[in-house]
């Protein structure tokens, strides 16, 4: 009979083979996405198909699950919270969560998905919110029996949330989203009514792309991102692997005449990239050494893309900088302006191109409609006038058409029913963080102003990185802040600082 | 009981998934050569270990070993250099030699080699043959009883070779590169006696490195590789790395007064690079559609490195090309010039910097004396007189120390024991291929003049590369050939090209 110590080694080792296996899937993806030669397409979405199957084997095996439900009743459990307590409980929900739902439905979700994408990429090019619906329908159909199969409490949303936050109730997310969606529905309207505009005309002068990408990549390793464990590429959708730990890759795309682009893409995924970095290595791959969840890491990504690099004093610092590097682009624009350029707010209909006051709009809309359709009481039929409908009401505009309305977004299609709120969460964990970081360390803008970061991400590292998933995002977040997520730090972070900009109170 | 067609469709998809796990670890092994940031290293050598163990347990497994053992008694393997016979064959032949190997000699040899790498990198940077001399001892005694378990007929040496150059056999690599050696001595005392010199000076002038590598991929594209499957990158150690089918990765390195250096380095690579480029896709990852040796695959390195890319024709084309990128440094320059400054020929106590002439000089050397050491003719101790007498006695010169003498080469450390012949084995067959390309084809010279490359590829395409694997080295150079290969037209080349340079008969 093997111990506890014996079982819990044998856990560790079976988790370093499944992180070489996944972190070899995640440099072909990663690799697919930036240099991948084009004849290559076929043979690496076949073995990237393979890889996925060799994974989730390892982790839905019997004799796994029989590893962890032998570890669940011995003594190594029972600190829930330990390095060793919260690797069995985080294995333990993933592993019953897997094994609940049927495999005949998995299966047909990702049959059904593959087709949706395709359809989804047609539908929005031509318009064509009809011939996407039956697709839309038949994956919230299974949707809901995974959640049925697997259980939920109030809501059958419950069971998706679960998968990007695990352990957030529908419940209490709405609680969040609600609250910020009415705190931030009157300061869209005075950013609307106010006479002031963003002088956006410098960001579109000329910034040469190689030089973007050098400065780029200085301001994110003077953030904290050490550039002696990942690297910096581009490619046409920002994203963030982790490769394996010392081996963390960040990816921006340019353009010559956007400067905020590129930048603030960087910013975001190095706020990505410098969680990852601070993760425990001697952890990777189990629960004490990954990132708590998604609208944790968002909060990492928004921290620094936003609260940081959107600053004032961000710019105090940054601009001197930047007008060595741009002088044509920059030199008789100052701290003020450029803060205000890019600091741009109205209401717009993509999300991806929203800021920082609207975004959570387009989030609470789609969070709203999502939960809807799995409970029917909206029909997909109906969608597109409920979309549009919305955005007239949270956001005063009305898609000119369901390409630029319901269809814009990849999510649906590929299934990702219950990830929306994280970007929302995240914004809201960010606000939290910042708040409890500016207390504990006081006047984070005056070090900003200077170039000082590290203070900041000593306290993330500490409160948040080095905790990794020992704990649900809502006591992590609680833990670090003192106090229970809320918007209100958002809120007031929002209403000082573009209530300055577009003069309101 | 299953049919043999249904076993070899079992073995097509057991080769498959293999090839996605071979396919995972050769991106890894690029992506740590080319990119991987530094704080990666220690996981990635980790990885790449369990995915060569993972790779091998696949394919030493009894079960495994059932079905090709199956197969080869049914009517599949009949035609032996069929598709389905050669496959048998061949997988027979690799599974049975690596069954015959005792596991614990498998171990200690990759233990051993590992640490007589670590020393000889230490050893050579010190000058210190004494210290890395017991390591050396180990790995010949141990590869001793690898050719012992293998088998041989004629000399320890044919269980070694058999692993890079499958079926050759040392008494006839010896044949082939003793008729090498004693017509390439006096070529070497003839340059060596010439008063003429090369104007190497030409190629130290100023290329600048982004401009070498634009035309560097130019003249690879031109010469047939296809870049839409492909890439280009820069290393420390240049290479040709197959990651899948549609998918070959060349790198290089630059030095921007090294013209050549660059430049040369991409078109043996290319070489490699059409090659893998050129095998049946359908068979990828099995011997129809796999490489037939390591001494073909630089058959096509050196064909097109030294044959096409060092001839005169290829310069008359190649000039006015040059001269439009490289304005400044080659305004003055003739064709013959430059065609001379690139062949330049002199013994030199480096392999991997040695001339066309004097390079497989380098390379009988190691093969005589590495030989010897296996036979136990020649001590460890011993082995740095012996070699210092054959640089003399075969180039006339003698290292000035073991480290740019005796330890230079990583191979011997590495384990390679075998591997050095099959450089000059590519340098014969390369030679055998051209001729016999350019009588078929009539007057490949005039063709490259004007930059045409595709009938030469073509031929090698039809002759060499989509044969794979199906029939051993010999029989494939004598099927392409109508003749068996031997050293002679390589001479003829040699003494044609070098004795109009430096002015002998």
């Amino acid at each position: 009979m093997p111990t506890a110590e014996d079982l819990f080694t044998k856990l560790r080792d079976h988790a370093a083979e499944t992180s070489y296996l996944a972190s070899a899937s995640a440099l072909l993806q990663w690799d697919q996405q930036t240099g991948m030669p084009s004849a290559g397409e076929t043979f690496r979405a076949d073995q990237l198909a393979y890889f996925s199957t060799l994974i989730h084997e390892r982790t839905t095996s019997p004799e796994y699950g029989e590893m962890i439900d032998s570890l669940a009743t011995s003594d190594l459990a029972k600190d829930k919270f330990s390095d060793e307590g919260s690797t069995i409980r985080v294995l333990k929900r993933e592993y019953d969560r897997e094994r609940k739902i049927p495999t005949a439905i998995v299966a047909e979700l990702t049959r059904v998905e593959s087709l949706a994408q395709q359809a989804w990429v047609a539908c929005r090019k031509a318009n064509d919110f009809k011939t996407f619906a039956p697709h839309l329908e038949t994956i919230f159909r299974l949707k809901r029996e995974v959640a049925a199969a697997i259980g939920y409490v109030h809501h059958p949303y419950d069971a998706l949330l679960d998968e990007y936050e695990p352990e957030l109730t529908t419940p209490e997310a709405n609680r969040l989203l609600e609250g910020l969606r009415d705190a931030l529905r009157p300061i869209v309207q005075a950013v609307v009514q106010s006479p002031n505009r963003a002088p956006v005309e410098i960001l579109h002068r000329s910034y040469p792309i190689a030089l973007q990408h050098q400065f780029g990549k200085h301001i994110a390793s003077q953030m904290g991102f050490a550039f002696h464990g990942g690297r910096l590429d581009t490619t046409a959708h920002p994203f963030c692997e982790t490769v394996g730990p010392g081996d963390i890759r960040l990816t921006t795309r340019y353009d010559e005449h956007l400067f905020g682009s590129g930048l603030y893409s960087i910013l975001h995924e190095a706020g990505h990239g410098t969680y990852e970095q601070g993760l425990r290595s001697n952890w990777y791959g189990l629960p004490p050494g990954s990132a708590c969840s998604l609208g944790v890491h968002e909060s990492q990504s928004r921290l620094w893309e936003n609260l940081v690099g959107r600053s004032r004093s961000f710019w105090t610092w940054c601009l001197p900088l930047a007008k060595a590097v741009f002088p044509d682009a920059l030199h008789d624009v100052s701290a003020e302006q450029i803060f205000f350029a890019v600091n741009e707010s109205k209401p717009s209909l993509i999300r991806v191109e929203a800021d920082e006051v609207t975004y959570n709009l387009h989030i609470i809309i789609r969070t709203e409609l999502e939960q809807e359709l799995l409970d029917e009481r909206l029909k997909v039929p109906d969608l597109p006038t409920a979309w549009n409908e919305r955005y007239q009401k949270y956001l005063g505009i009305t898609p000119t058409s369901d390409a630029n309305g319901v269809l814009q977004d990849v999510h649906w299609s590929a299934g990702l029913i219950g990830y929306f709120p994280t970007y929302s969460l995240g914004n809201i964990y960010a606000s939290c963080l910042f708040a409890a970081a500016d207390k504990a360390l006081g006047g984070l803008e005056a070090m900003f102003a200077r170039g000082e970061f590290a203070p900041l991400l000593e306290w993330l590292r500490k409160n948040i990185h080095e905790q990794g998933q020992t704990r649900p995002a809502a006591t992590l977040i609680e833990n670090a802040c003192q106090a229970k997520p809320t918007h209100e730090p958002l809120i007031e972070h929002l209403r000082t600082k573009y209530g300055a900009l577009y003069d309101f109170a």
